[in-house]
């Protein structure tokens, strides 16, 4: 198997993390995105919509959907288990982790693709021409700290995004809270005080996961 | 177990659907989206955006997310498969499901949601309000014909969108491909007769699922 990434980028690293906390070695290539490597046709042939993280299987198939690529691999590598266990516990982690990227990453990413120059008329990923919206740039910068609000709720009431354990669903929401911090200078503040806790407890512990591996 | 839901919005239907083929009975309670009744205070403290489907559990737990839904389903009931049956099918079913989503159902929302006047003030699902954006209304009604054509050349290398099998991403498809001609009238034409025919092959077989219930 092979990962084509790019370090940095949001997309990318809720894998990378993924694989840190699974402690699952991958062979990573690394796509220059800024030099425009993922809308070349060789590319392009793997990833239909030139998107990272892209997953090349041992038969020759393609995954490029962040979510599909750790079911996948959660599926061959299931121990320490971060998608649930029980019907119950799959179906929660599940949930929240797309709620994450509906509410908080998809937010962040509409507020920074449809403001900054270089992603004019790219403003969706793709080959297709998207012009930018300023008024989508705006709802983006006023719906995002609403995502941090209900993870604030969230966390008052579970220990981790996606419920009673550590899961992806909190590298999602840690890595769509690195991109806002980035992307749009927006970080978790007062009211959100469980949020910057957690924040610091998935932060330390995969730390320890990347010394365990270093 | 209860299925709330509401018969004639798509999302309901992308469980409803999955349920008529799986040969599942759930107890399930109509929600009148018209009068409002998923924005009462009772509603939202099961479904905290105020969407259907809402899947009660035995337990008191709820799921809101129509993806998550479907994933605790199968693994309670796991035949016939529609999700997938190996860990490389499983991601592509997933995928391609998401896949369809993210191009397909969410432009024709895009579209319906920022134009008509029902949703003023509601472009987005929840009870914060959101200004409808011109702008991208007539981004969902320019990209919906791509997904079209992506999914044209996806079903003439497979017999099914999410691969060699039935499954969810089919229905997934189906229900965006209703909720387009009914919401803003496109429907495939010219360039997409593998989409056409799929279309037809599909509805056999629910409505061949359906009678078996009957």
């Amino acid at each position: 198997m092979k990962l084509y990434t790019c370090t940095g980028a949001p997309s990318p690293r809720r894998v990378t993390l993924y694989l840190q906390a699974k402690g699952i070695e991958i062979d990573q290539i690394e796509v220059d995105l800024k030099a425009g490597e993922h809308l070349s046709a060789d590319f392009l042939a793997k990833s239909p919509d030139g998107t990272v993280p892209l997953l090349e299987l041992e038969g020759g198939d393609y995954l490029w959907d962040s979510m599909a690529i750790r079911r996948y691999l959660e599926d061959r590598f299931p121990e320490p288990a971060l998608m649930g266990t029980t019907a119950e516990s799959r179906a929660e982690v599940l949930q929240w982790s797309n709620w994450v990227i509906g509410q908080g990453l998809q937010a962040v990413a509409e507020a920074f693709r449809n403001k900054f120059s270089g992603f004019k008329n790219h403003a969706l990923t793709g080959t297709r021409p998207t012009p930018q919206i300023e008024a989508l740039a705006e709802r983006g910068l006023a719906r995002y700290p609403y995502f941090l609000d209900d993870l604030e709720s969230r966390l008052q009431s579970v220990p981790f995004v996606g419920g009673q354990h550590f899961s992806i669903a909190d590298i999602d929401a840690l890595v769509t809270m690195e991109f806002a911090a980035e992307a749009i200078k927006i970080a978790p503040g007062e009211g959100h005080s469980t949020v910057l806790n957690w924040q610091a407890r998935i932060n330390d512990r995969l730390e320890t996961d990347r010394r365990g591996q270093g």
